[in-house]
Protein backbone atom coordinates (compact mmCIF):
# COMPACT_ATOMS: atom_id res chain seq x y z
CA UNK A 1 0.00 0.00 0.00
CA UNK A 2 2.28 2.88 -1.17
CA UNK A 3 -0.25 5.58 -0.46
CA UNK A 4 -0.27 4.26 3.12
CA UNK A 5 3.52 4.28 3.25
CA UNK A 6 3.54 7.84 2.20
CA UNK A 7 1.36 8.96 4.70
CA UNK A 8 3.30 7.30 7.52
CA UNK A 9 6.69 8.74 6.16
CA UNK A 10 4.56 12.53 6.57
CA UNK A 11 3.18 10.96 9.97
CA UNK A 12 6.92 10.61 10.68
CA UNK A 13 8.49 13.46 10.00
CA UNK A 14 5.85 15.48 10.87
CA UNK A 15 6.27 17.29 7.12
CA UNK A 16 4.06 16.98 4.22
CA UNK A 17 6.66 18.24 1.77
CA UNK A 18 8.02 16.86 -1.33
CA UNK A 19 11.26 18.14 -2.77
CA UNK A 20 11.11 18.63 -6.09
CA UNK A 21 13.97 18.26 -8.06
CA UNK A 22 12.82 19.65 -11.70
CA UNK A 23 16.47 20.26 -12.31
CA UNK A 24 17.70 23.13 -14.67
CA UNK A 25 20.95 23.54 -15.91
CA UNK A 26 21.43 27.68 -15.31
CA UNK A 27 19.99 26.05 -11.17
CA UNK A 28 23.67 24.50 -10.54
CA UNK A 29 25.82 26.33 -8.18
CA UNK A 30 29.53 27.12 -9.02
CA UNK A 31 30.38 24.55 -6.15
CA UNK A 32 29.11 21.92 -8.30
CA UNK A 33 31.59 20.25 -10.92
CA UNK A 34 30.16 21.62 -14.16
CA UNK A 35 32.10 19.07 -16.61
CA UNK A 36 29.15 17.44 -17.86
CA UNK A 37 25.46 18.96 -17.29
CA UNK A 38 23.63 15.61 -16.63
CA UNK A 39 26.65 14.31 -14.49
CA UNK A 40 26.44 17.46 -12.24
CA UNK A 41 22.62 17.85 -11.77
CA UNK A 42 22.72 14.22 -10.76
CA UNK A 43 25.65 15.21 -8.16
CA UNK A 44 23.47 18.18 -6.96
CA UNK A 45 20.27 16.42 -7.03
CA UNK A 46 21.91 13.53 -4.36
CA UNK A 47 23.42 16.19 -2.69
CA UNK A 48 19.80 18.03 -1.93
CA UNK A 49 18.32 14.55 -1.21
CA UNK A 50 21.32 14.44 1.59
CA UNK A 51 21.20 17.29 3.11
CA UNK A 52 16.87 16.89 3.69
CA UNK A 53 16.73 12.71 4.18
CA UNK A 54 15.92 13.31 7.53
CA UNK A 55 13.45 16.07 7.80
CA UNK A 56 11.41 15.59 3.79
CA UNK A 57 9.28 12.25 3.66
CA UNK A 58 9.48 12.37 -0.60
CA UNK A 59 10.99 13.78 -4.00
CA UNK A 60 8.96 14.91 -7.32
CA UNK A 61 10.78 14.69 -10.05
CA UNK A 62 10.22 16.47 -13.59
CA UNK A 63 10.93 14.31 -16.79
CA UNK A 64 10.94 17.06 -18.58
CA UNK A 65 13.92 19.06 -17.12
CA UNK A 66 15.77 15.80 -17.82
CA UNK A 67 14.36 15.02 -21.19
CA UNK A 68 15.47 18.51 -22.62
CA UNK A 69 19.11 16.73 -22.15
CA UNK A 70 18.64 13.99 -24.41
CA UNK A 71 19.85 10.54 -23.76
CA UNK A 72 22.25 11.91 -20.72
CA UNK A 73 19.66 13.42 -19.16
CA UNK A 74 17.33 10.33 -19.10
CA UNK A 75 20.27 9.03 -17.50
CA UNK A 76 20.53 11.42 -14.40
CA UNK A 77 16.78 11.10 -14.55
CA UNK A 78 16.93 7.09 -13.77
CA UNK A 79 19.58 7.50 -11.52
CA UNK A 80 17.80 10.59 -9.53
CA UNK A 81 14.74 8.01 -9.04
CA UNK A 82 17.05 5.10 -7.92
CA UNK A 83 19.00 7.22 -5.41
CA UNK A 84 15.46 8.61 -3.84
CA UNK A 85 14.73 5.32 -3.34
CA UNK A 86 17.90 4.21 -1.65
CA UNK A 87 17.57 6.99 0.55
CA UNK A 88 14.27 6.08 1.58
CA UNK A 89 12.23 8.77 -0.11
CA UNK A 90 9.29 8.68 -1.57
CA UNK A 91 9.82 8.54 -5.01
CA UNK A 92 7.26 10.54 -7.81
CA UNK A 93 7.83 10.55 -11.27
CA UNK A 94 6.30 13.90 -12.43
CA UNK A 95 5.71 13.05 -16.10
CA UNK A 96 2.01 13.59 -16.57
CA UNK A 97 1.83 10.89 -19.06
CA UNK A 98 -1.21 9.88 -20.65
CA UNK A 99 -2.23 7.32 -23.98
CA UNK A 100 -4.41 5.20 -25.08
CA UNK A 101 -4.68 1.55 -23.28
CA UNK A 102 -2.25 -0.34 -24.69
CA UNK A 103 0.42 2.64 -24.82
CA UNK A 104 -0.33 3.83 -21.17
CA UNK A 105 0.28 0.10 -20.70
CA UNK A 106 3.96 0.71 -21.80
CA UNK A 107 3.97 4.03 -19.80
CA UNK A 108 2.72 1.92 -16.98
CA UNK A 109 5.75 -0.85 -17.09
CA UNK A 110 8.30 2.30 -18.09
CA UNK A 111 7.71 3.80 -14.09
CA UNK A 112 6.94 0.62 -12.32
CA UNK A 113 8.48 -1.51 -13.93
CA UNK A 114 12.14 -0.43 -13.43
CA UNK A 115 13.11 1.45 -16.43
CA UNK A 116 12.70 4.30 -14.39
CA UNK A 117 11.47 3.24 -10.68
CA UNK A 118 8.61 5.40 -8.99
CA UNK A 119 6.19 4.96 -6.51
CA UNK A 120 4.22 7.29 -8.32
CA UNK A 121 3.74 8.85 -11.25
CA UNK A 122 1.66 11.63 -12.42
CA UNK A 123 -1.26 11.57 -15.16
CA UNK A 124 -3.37 13.50 -17.58
CA UNK A 125 -6.41 11.47 -17.78
CA UNK A 126 -8.32 13.45 -20.59
CA UNK A 127 -8.21 10.03 -22.54
CA UNK A 128 -10.77 8.78 -19.61
CA UNK A 129 -10.55 5.28 -17.78
CA UNK A 130 -8.99 3.47 -20.65
CA UNK A 131 -5.80 5.02 -20.73
CA UNK A 132 -5.77 5.46 -16.92
CA UNK A 133 -6.65 1.34 -15.88
CA UNK A 134 -2.76 -0.20 -17.61
CA UNK A 135 -1.17 2.10 -14.16
CA UNK A 136 -4.72 0.74 -11.96
CA UNK A 137 -3.13 -2.59 -12.89
CA UNK A 138 0.32 -1.70 -10.40
CA UNK A 139 -1.69 -0.55 -7.50
CA UNK A 140 -1.89 -0.32 -4.60
CA UNK A 141 1.54 -1.20 -4.84
CA UNK A 142 2.57 1.88 -7.00
CA UNK A 143 -0.29 4.72 -7.51
CA UNK A 144 -0.53 7.72 -9.49
CA UNK A 145 -1.93 11.58 -8.81
CA UNK A 146 -3.81 12.51 -11.89
CA UNK A 147 -4.41 15.97 -12.96
CA UNK A 148 -7.52 17.30 -11.65
CA UNK A 149 -6.47 21.40 -11.11
CA UNK A 150 -3.62 23.07 -12.40
CA UNK A 151 -1.58 25.02 -10.59
CA UNK A 152 -0.95 27.22 -13.83
CA UNK A 153 -2.39 30.79 -14.52
CA UNK A 154 -4.70 29.13 -17.69
CA UNK A 155 -5.63 26.47 -15.78
CA UNK A 156 -9.31 27.57 -15.58
CA UNK A 157 -9.22 27.92 -19.40
CA UNK A 158 -11.04 24.05 -19.79
CA UNK A 159 -10.75 23.19 -16.11
CA UNK A 160 -13.27 25.52 -14.55
CA UNK A 161 -16.18 24.79 -17.82
CA UNK A 162 -18.94 24.37 -16.14
CA UNK A 163 -21.27 21.43 -17.09
CA UNK A 164 -25.64 21.55 -16.93
CA UNK A 165 -25.06 19.27 -14.16
CA UNK A 166 -23.71 22.35 -12.11
CA UNK A 167 -20.23 20.24 -12.05
CA UNK A 168 -16.72 21.92 -13.22
CA UNK A 169 -14.93 19.58 -15.83
CA UNK A 170 -12.29 19.82 -13.13
CA UNK A 171 -14.70 18.41 -10.54
CA UNK A 172 -16.13 15.42 -13.13
CA UNK A 173 -12.44 15.06 -13.30
CA UNK A 174 -11.94 14.73 -9.47
CA UNK A 175 -15.40 12.45 -9.47
CA UNK A 176 -13.70 10.02 -12.22
CA UNK A 177 -9.99 10.11 -10.19
CA UNK A 178 -12.30 9.18 -7.15
CA UNK A 179 -14.18 6.26 -8.69
CA UNK A 180 -11.39 4.68 -10.32
CA UNK A 181 -9.25 5.39 -6.98
CA UNK A 182 -12.15 3.61 -4.66
CA UNK A 183 -10.95 0.31 -4.80
CA UNK A 184 -7.92 1.00 -3.50
CA UNK A 185 -7.85 2.81 -0.35
CA UNK A 186 -5.93 2.54 2.07
CA UNK A 187 -5.69 2.02 6.05
CA UNK A 188 -5.77 5.77 6.63
CA UNK A 189 -8.39 6.49 3.95
CA UNK A 190 -6.90 7.16 1.34
CA UNK A 191 -6.51 5.71 -2.19
CA UNK A 192 -3.29 4.82 -4.40
CA UNK A 193 -5.02 7.00 -6.64
CA UNK A 194 -4.49 10.88 -6.06
CA UNK A 195 -5.15 13.77 -7.75
CA UNK A 196 -2.66 17.18 -8.48
CA UNK A 197 -4.33 19.93 -6.90
CA UNK A 198 -2.97 23.30 -7.36
CA UNK A 199 -1.74 25.05 -4.10
CA UNK A 200 -2.30 28.30 -6.09
CA UNK A 201 -6.46 28.12 -6.44
CA UNK A 202 -6.96 27.18 -2.42
CA UNK A 203 -10.86 27.87 -2.71
CA UNK A 204 -11.47 25.23 -4.97
CA UNK A 205 -8.62 22.59 -3.24
CA UNK A 206 -10.64 23.23 -0.15
CA UNK A 207 -13.75 22.33 -2.30
CA UNK A 208 -11.94 19.44 -3.46
CA UNK A 209 -11.22 18.03 0.20
CA UNK A 210 -14.90 18.17 0.98
CA UNK A 211 -16.12 16.31 -2.11
CA UNK A 212 -13.29 13.71 -2.56
CA UNK A 213 -12.45 12.72 0.84
CA UNK A 214 -10.29 9.71 -0.03
CA UNK A 215 -8.45 11.20 -3.01
CA UNK A 216 -4.95 12.21 -1.41
CA UNK A 217 -3.52 15.69 -3.36
CA UNK A 218 -0.37 16.00 -5.13
CA UNK A 219 -0.07 19.97 -4.45
CA UNK A 220 2.03 22.59 -6.40
CA UNK A 221 2.78 26.01 -6.53
CA UNK A 222 4.23 26.54 -3.23
CA UNK A 223 7.00 28.76 -2.69
CA UNK A 224 7.79 30.35 -6.24
CA UNK A 225 4.66 29.71 -7.72
CA UNK A 226 2.98 32.10 -4.96
CA UNK A 227 0.85 29.65 -2.53
CA UNK A 228 1.72 29.82 1.02
CA UNK A 229 0.80 27.69 4.21
CA UNK A 230 -2.25 29.46 4.93
CA UNK A 231 -3.83 29.28 1.48
CA UNK A 232 -3.35 24.65 2.30
CA UNK A 233 -5.40 24.90 5.51
CA UNK A 234 -8.24 24.13 3.32
CA UNK A 235 -7.35 20.80 1.60
CA UNK A 236 -6.61 19.12 4.77
CA UNK A 237 -9.02 16.84 6.59
CA UNK A 238 -10.08 16.50 10.38
CA UNK A 239 -6.48 14.27 11.12
CA UNK A 240 -4.50 17.34 9.65
CA UNK A 241 -3.42 14.74 6.30
CA UNK A 242 -4.43 14.84 2.95
CA UNK A 243 -2.02 16.62 0.99
CA UNK A 244 1.90 16.68 -0.01
CA UNK A 245 3.11 20.24 -0.72
CA UNK A 246 5.40 20.25 -3.63
CA UNK A 247 8.27 22.76 -3.60
CA UNK A 248 10.96 22.91 -6.08
CA UNK A 249 12.47 26.13 -7.00
CA UNK A 250 12.57 27.38 -3.39
CA UNK A 251 13.96 24.57 -2.51
CA UNK A 252 16.49 24.04 -5.17
CA UNK A 253 17.52 27.70 -5.44
CA UNK A 254 17.68 28.46 -1.23
CA UNK A 255 21.42 28.55 -1.85
CA UNK A 256 20.57 32.20 -3.79
CA UNK A 257 18.68 33.58 -0.67
CA UNK A 258 19.91 36.64 1.25
CA UNK A 259 19.37 35.02 4.55
CA UNK A 260 21.22 31.90 3.53
CA UNK A 261 24.38 33.94 2.21
CA UNK A 262 27.31 32.31 3.00
CA UNK A 263 25.97 28.87 3.92
CA UNK A 264 26.97 25.71 1.43
CA UNK A 265 24.11 25.33 -1.08
CA UNK A 266 23.02 21.95 0.76
CA UNK A 267 22.42 23.59 3.60
CA UNK A 268 20.56 26.26 2.58
CA UNK A 269 17.97 23.84 0.88
CA UNK A 270 18.07 22.40 4.42
CA UNK A 271 16.82 25.28 6.46
CA UNK A 272 14.70 26.18 3.49
CA UNK A 273 13.01 22.72 3.70
CA UNK A 274 12.72 23.46 7.82
CA UNK A 275 11.22 27.09 7.24
CA UNK A 276 8.52 25.13 4.51
CA UNK A 277 7.99 22.17 7.42
CA UNK A 278 6.82 25.02 10.03
CA UNK A 279 4.92 27.61 7.28
CA UNK A 280 3.51 24.12 6.31
CA UNK A 281 2.19 23.02 9.86
CA UNK A 282 -0.64 23.70 9.98
CA UNK B 1 5.94 26.82 -42.32
CA UNK B 2 6.60 22.60 -41.38
CA UNK B 3 3.05 22.30 -42.40
CA UNK B 4 3.14 23.16 -45.90
CA UNK B 5 6.01 20.52 -45.69
CA UNK B 6 4.10 17.81 -44.72
CA UNK B 7 0.54 18.48 -46.96
CA UNK B 8 3.55 19.27 -49.66
CA UNK B 9 4.68 15.66 -49.48
CA UNK B 10 1.88 14.65 -48.86
CA UNK B 11 0.47 15.76 -52.21
CA UNK B 12 3.75 14.88 -53.47
CA UNK B 13 3.45 10.77 -53.08
CA UNK B 14 -0.20 10.89 -53.21
CA UNK B 15 -0.13 9.21 -49.86
CA UNK B 16 -1.37 10.42 -46.33
CA UNK B 17 -0.12 7.88 -44.39
CA UNK B 18 2.01 8.12 -41.37
CA UNK B 19 4.36 4.96 -40.41
CA UNK B 20 3.45 4.69 -36.51
CA UNK B 21 7.28 3.14 -35.20
CA UNK B 22 5.23 2.23 -31.92
CA UNK B 23 7.53 -0.72 -31.41
CA UNK B 24 7.46 -3.35 -28.75
CA UNK B 25 10.29 -6.02 -28.39
CA UNK B 26 7.64 -8.73 -29.24
CA UNK B 27 6.92 -6.91 -32.64
CA UNK B 28 11.06 -8.05 -33.51
CA UNK B 29 10.53 -10.30 -36.28
CA UNK B 30 12.95 -13.72 -35.86
CA UNK B 31 15.55 -12.18 -38.47
CA UNK B 32 16.65 -8.90 -36.46
CA UNK B 33 19.23 -9.79 -34.47
CA UNK B 34 18.38 -9.35 -31.13
CA UNK B 35 21.24 -9.38 -28.54
CA UNK B 36 20.26 -5.86 -27.69
CA UNK B 37 16.68 -5.30 -27.55
CA UNK B 38 16.90 -1.18 -28.03
CA UNK B 39 19.48 -1.73 -31.05
CA UNK B 40 16.97 -4.18 -32.87
CA UNK B 41 14.45 -2.20 -32.62
CA UNK B 42 16.42 0.69 -33.86
CA UNK B 43 17.60 -1.86 -36.67
CA UNK B 44 14.17 -2.92 -37.39
CA UNK B 45 12.80 0.87 -37.46
CA UNK B 46 15.73 2.05 -40.04
CA UNK B 47 14.44 -1.34 -42.30
CA UNK B 48 11.06 -0.21 -41.89
CA UNK B 49 11.68 3.17 -43.11
CA UNK B 50 13.88 2.59 -45.97
CA UNK B 51 10.69 0.04 -47.68
CA UNK B 52 8.56 2.84 -47.49
CA UNK B 53 10.56 6.18 -47.62
CA UNK B 54 9.12 6.61 -51.78
CA UNK B 55 5.72 5.80 -50.96
CA UNK B 56 5.24 7.26 -47.40
CA UNK B 57 5.80 11.10 -46.09
CA UNK B 58 5.78 10.91 -42.29
CA UNK B 59 6.45 8.78 -39.36
CA UNK B 60 4.97 8.90 -36.00
CA UNK B 61 7.02 7.16 -33.13
CA UNK B 62 5.76 6.40 -29.84
CA UNK B 63 7.74 7.84 -26.83
CA UNK B 64 5.98 5.35 -24.24
CA UNK B 65 7.38 2.12 -26.21
CA UNK B 66 11.08 3.75 -25.72
CA UNK B 67 10.65 5.02 -22.07
CA UNK B 68 9.49 1.60 -21.32
CA UNK B 69 12.84 -0.25 -22.53
CA UNK B 70 15.12 2.80 -20.01
CA UNK B 71 18.01 5.19 -21.01
CA UNK B 72 18.93 2.21 -23.76
CA UNK B 73 15.26 2.56 -25.01
CA UNK B 74 15.70 6.42 -25.18
CA UNK B 75 18.67 6.31 -27.29
CA UNK B 76 16.45 4.19 -29.54
CA UNK B 77 13.99 6.46 -30.11
CA UNK B 78 16.53 9.41 -30.51
CA UNK B 79 17.93 7.65 -33.29
CA UNK B 80 14.59 6.50 -35.05
CA UNK B 81 13.72 10.42 -34.98
CA UNK B 82 17.37 11.29 -36.62
CA UNK B 83 17.06 8.71 -39.21
CA UNK B 84 13.39 9.30 -39.85
CA UNK B 85 14.81 12.82 -40.86
CA UNK B 86 17.98 12.31 -42.41
CA UNK B 87 15.39 10.02 -44.47
CA UNK B 88 13.37 12.79 -45.46
CA UNK B 89 10.44 12.03 -43.37
CA UNK B 90 8.52 14.53 -41.90
CA UNK B 91 8.61 13.30 -37.76
CA UNK B 92 6.26 13.35 -35.63
CA UNK B 93 6.91 12.45 -31.56
CA UNK B 94 3.73 11.27 -30.36
CA UNK B 95 4.40 11.78 -27.00
CA UNK B 96 1.35 13.68 -25.39
CA UNK B 97 3.72 15.87 -23.55
CA UNK B 98 1.72 18.73 -20.94
CA UNK B 99 2.90 20.76 -18.03
CA UNK B 100 2.56 23.85 -16.39
CA UNK B 101 4.37 26.65 -18.46
CA UNK B 102 7.87 26.71 -17.62
CA UNK B 103 8.25 23.22 -17.63
CA UNK B 104 5.76 22.99 -21.01
CA UNK B 105 9.54 25.19 -22.02
CA UNK B 106 11.68 22.71 -21.29
CA UNK B 107 9.31 19.59 -23.57
CA UNK B 108 9.89 22.27 -26.07
CA UNK B 109 13.43 22.12 -26.05
CA UNK B 110 13.60 18.66 -25.93
CA UNK B 111 11.96 17.55 -29.14
CA UNK B 112 12.41 21.23 -31.23
CA UNK B 113 15.65 21.79 -29.38
CA UNK B 114 17.60 18.98 -30.69
CA UNK B 115 17.68 16.27 -28.08
CA UNK B 116 14.89 14.38 -29.59
CA UNK B 117 14.60 16.41 -32.78
CA UNK B 118 11.13 16.34 -34.18
CA UNK B 119 9.28 18.38 -36.59
CA UNK B 120 5.83 17.75 -34.81
CA UNK B 121 5.08 16.87 -31.33
CA UNK B 122 1.45 15.46 -29.84
CA UNK B 123 0.32 17.57 -26.93
CA UNK B 124 -2.33 17.25 -24.48
CA UNK B 125 -4.09 20.76 -23.55
CA UNK B 126 -5.97 19.97 -20.37
CA UNK B 127 -3.68 22.55 -18.69
CA UNK B 128 -4.66 25.16 -21.43
CA UNK B 129 -2.68 28.30 -22.82
CA UNK B 130 -0.23 28.87 -20.98
CA UNK B 131 0.62 24.90 -21.14
CA UNK B 132 0.86 25.43 -24.80
CA UNK B 133 2.49 28.56 -25.42
CA UNK B 134 5.76 27.74 -25.41
CA UNK B 135 5.78 25.20 -27.74
CA UNK B 136 4.46 27.64 -29.86
CA UNK B 137 7.44 29.77 -29.99
CA UNK B 138 9.23 27.10 -32.42
CA UNK B 139 6.05 27.63 -34.62
CA UNK B 140 5.70 27.55 -37.93
CA UNK B 141 9.04 25.85 -38.49
CA UNK B 142 7.69 23.10 -35.65
CA UNK B 143 4.41 22.16 -34.82
CA UNK B 144 2.12 20.56 -32.75
CA UNK B 145 -1.13 18.08 -32.57
CA UNK B 146 -3.04 18.60 -29.90
CA UNK B 147 -5.52 15.77 -28.03
CA UNK B 148 -9.24 16.85 -29.46
CA UNK B 149 -11.23 13.45 -29.52
CA UNK B 150 -8.55 10.71 -29.21
CA UNK B 151 -9.48 6.78 -30.52
CA UNK B 152 -9.60 4.81 -27.70
CA UNK B 153 -12.86 3.48 -26.35
CA UNK B 154 -13.31 5.87 -23.59
CA UNK B 155 -12.37 8.57 -24.92
CA UNK B 156 -15.76 10.11 -24.48
CA UNK B 157 -15.91 9.67 -20.63
CA UNK B 158 -14.80 13.21 -20.34
CA UNK B 159 -14.21 14.44 -24.31
CA UNK B 160 -18.15 14.30 -24.84
CA UNK B 161 -19.44 16.10 -21.61
CA UNK B 162 -21.46 18.60 -23.54
CA UNK B 163 -21.66 22.19 -21.61
CA UNK B 164 -24.74 24.28 -21.51
CA UNK B 165 -23.56 26.27 -24.78
CA UNK B 166 -24.37 22.96 -26.24
CA UNK B 167 -20.37 22.38 -27.35
CA UNK B 168 -18.54 19.09 -26.01
CA UNK B 169 -15.52 19.33 -24.51
CA UNK B 170 -13.92 17.73 -27.20
CA UNK B 171 -15.59 20.69 -29.14
CA UNK B 172 -14.44 23.73 -26.89
CA UNK B 173 -10.59 21.43 -26.96
CA UNK B 174 -11.28 21.85 -30.38
CA UNK B 175 -11.90 25.65 -30.51
CA UNK B 176 -9.09 26.33 -28.29
CA UNK B 177 -6.43 24.53 -30.51
CA UNK B 178 -7.94 26.58 -33.54
CA UNK B 179 -7.27 29.76 -31.88
CA UNK B 180 -3.85 29.09 -30.57
CA UNK B 181 -3.06 28.07 -34.94
CA UNK B 182 -4.91 30.99 -36.32
CA UNK B 183 -1.19 33.02 -36.34
CA UNK B 184 0.60 29.95 -37.90
CA UNK B 185 -1.90 29.00 -41.28
CA UNK B 186 0.52 28.18 -44.18
CA UNK B 187 -0.03 28.68 -47.85
CA UNK B 188 -2.70 25.39 -48.01
CA UNK B 189 -4.96 27.19 -45.03
CA UNK B 190 -3.99 24.66 -42.57
CA UNK B 191 -1.85 25.39 -39.08
CA UNK B 192 1.04 24.23 -37.75
CA UNK B 193 -0.97 23.97 -34.74
CA UNK B 194 -3.08 20.74 -35.22
CA UNK B 195 -5.69 18.18 -33.51
CA UNK B 196 -5.38 14.84 -32.85
CA UNK B 197 -9.37 13.19 -33.96
CA UNK B 198 -9.35 9.55 -33.64
CA UNK B 199 -10.42 7.72 -36.84
CA UNK B 200 -12.68 5.47 -34.75
CA UNK B 201 -15.32 8.42 -34.53
CA UNK B 202 -16.06 9.07 -38.02
CA UNK B 203 -18.95 11.43 -37.59
CA UNK B 204 -17.59 13.54 -35.32
CA UNK B 205 -14.16 13.76 -36.95
CA UNK B 206 -16.35 14.91 -40.12
CA UNK B 207 -18.06 17.68 -37.48
CA UNK B 208 -15.00 18.83 -36.68
CA UNK B 209 -13.74 19.25 -39.80
CA UNK B 210 -16.45 21.73 -40.72
CA UNK B 211 -15.54 23.30 -37.44
CA UNK B 212 -12.18 23.32 -37.77
CA UNK B 213 -11.40 24.44 -41.53
CA UNK B 214 -7.62 25.43 -40.51
CA UNK B 215 -7.03 22.65 -38.24
CA UNK B 216 -4.91 19.82 -39.70
CA UNK B 217 -5.62 16.44 -38.14
CA UNK B 218 -3.36 13.47 -36.78
CA UNK B 219 -5.84 10.53 -37.48
CA UNK B 220 -4.80 7.45 -35.27
CA UNK B 221 -6.94 4.60 -34.76
CA UNK B 222 -6.62 3.07 -38.58
CA UNK B 223 -6.03 -0.86 -39.00
CA UNK B 224 -5.28 -2.30 -36.41
CA UNK B 225 -8.04 -0.25 -34.18
CA UNK B 226 -10.88 -0.66 -36.74
CA UNK B 227 -11.53 2.06 -38.67
CA UNK B 228 -10.94 1.84 -42.82
CA UNK B 229 -10.62 4.53 -45.27
CA UNK B 230 -14.13 5.20 -46.22
CA UNK B 231 -14.68 6.07 -42.52
CA UNK B 232 -12.13 8.77 -42.97
CA UNK B 233 -13.69 10.81 -45.59
CA UNK B 234 -16.10 13.38 -44.04
CA UNK B 235 -12.59 14.57 -42.39
CA UNK B 236 -11.28 15.64 -45.49
CA UNK B 237 -11.28 19.43 -46.75
CA UNK B 238 -12.92 19.86 -50.72
CA UNK B 239 -9.58 19.44 -51.65
CA UNK B 240 -9.57 15.95 -50.84
CA UNK B 241 -6.58 17.11 -48.15
CA UNK B 242 -6.75 17.76 -43.95
CA UNK B 243 -5.83 14.49 -42.85
CA UNK B 244 -2.36 12.30 -41.70
CA UNK B 245 -3.51 9.28 -40.84
CA UNK B 246 -1.00 7.16 -38.63
CA UNK B 247 -0.94 3.31 -38.93
CA UNK B 248 1.03 1.57 -36.40
CA UNK B 249 0.49 -2.29 -35.90
CA UNK B 250 -0.98 -2.70 -39.07
CA UNK B 251 2.04 -1.95 -40.86
CA UNK B 252 5.44 -3.03 -38.77
CA UNK B 253 3.53 -6.47 -38.61
CA UNK B 254 2.44 -7.01 -41.73
CA UNK B 255 5.19 -9.97 -42.03
CA UNK B 256 2.47 -11.81 -39.70
CA UNK B 257 -0.32 -11.73 -42.17
CA UNK B 258 -1.20 -14.37 -44.17
CA UNK B 259 -1.49 -12.88 -47.60
CA UNK B 260 2.35 -11.53 -47.16
CA UNK B 261 3.62 -15.40 -46.60
CA UNK B 262 7.14 -16.12 -47.87
CA UNK B 263 8.01 -12.41 -47.69
CA UNK B 264 10.95 -10.54 -45.31
CA UNK B 265 9.12 -8.28 -43.59
CA UNK B 266 10.66 -5.24 -44.96
CA UNK B 267 8.83 -6.24 -48.50
CA UNK B 268 5.67 -7.32 -46.33
CA UNK B 269 5.03 -3.55 -45.07
CA UNK B 270 5.91 -2.47 -48.62
CA UNK B 271 2.95 -4.41 -49.88
CA UNK B 272 0.32 -3.26 -46.18
CA UNK B 273 1.47 0.71 -47.23
CA UNK B 274 0.40 0.41 -50.38
CA UNK B 275 -2.56 -1.12 -49.66
CA UNK B 276 -3.25 1.36 -47.43
CA UNK B 277 -2.39 3.86 -49.51
CA UNK B 278 -4.95 2.29 -52.10
CA UNK B 279 -7.95 2.66 -49.25
CA UNK B 280 -6.94 6.05 -48.70
CA UNK B 281 -7.38 7.35 -52.19
CA UNK B 282 -10.53 8.88 -50.92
Amino acid sequence: MIIDRLIDAIDAKQNPTALGLDMRPDYLPESVPQDETADAILAFNIALMDAVEDIVPAIKVQAAYYEMLGVAGMKAFRETLVEGEKRGFIVIADAKRNDIGPTAEAYARAYFGGAFPAHFLTVNAYLGSDGVAPFLQYAPDNGIFALVKTSNPSSGELQDLRFPDGRALYEAMGDCVSAWGAPYIGKHGYSAVGAVVGATYPGQGAALRKRLPHTFFLVPGYGAQGADGKALSGMLDENGRGILVNASRSLMLAYRMKEYAGLSFAEATRREALAMKEDLAL
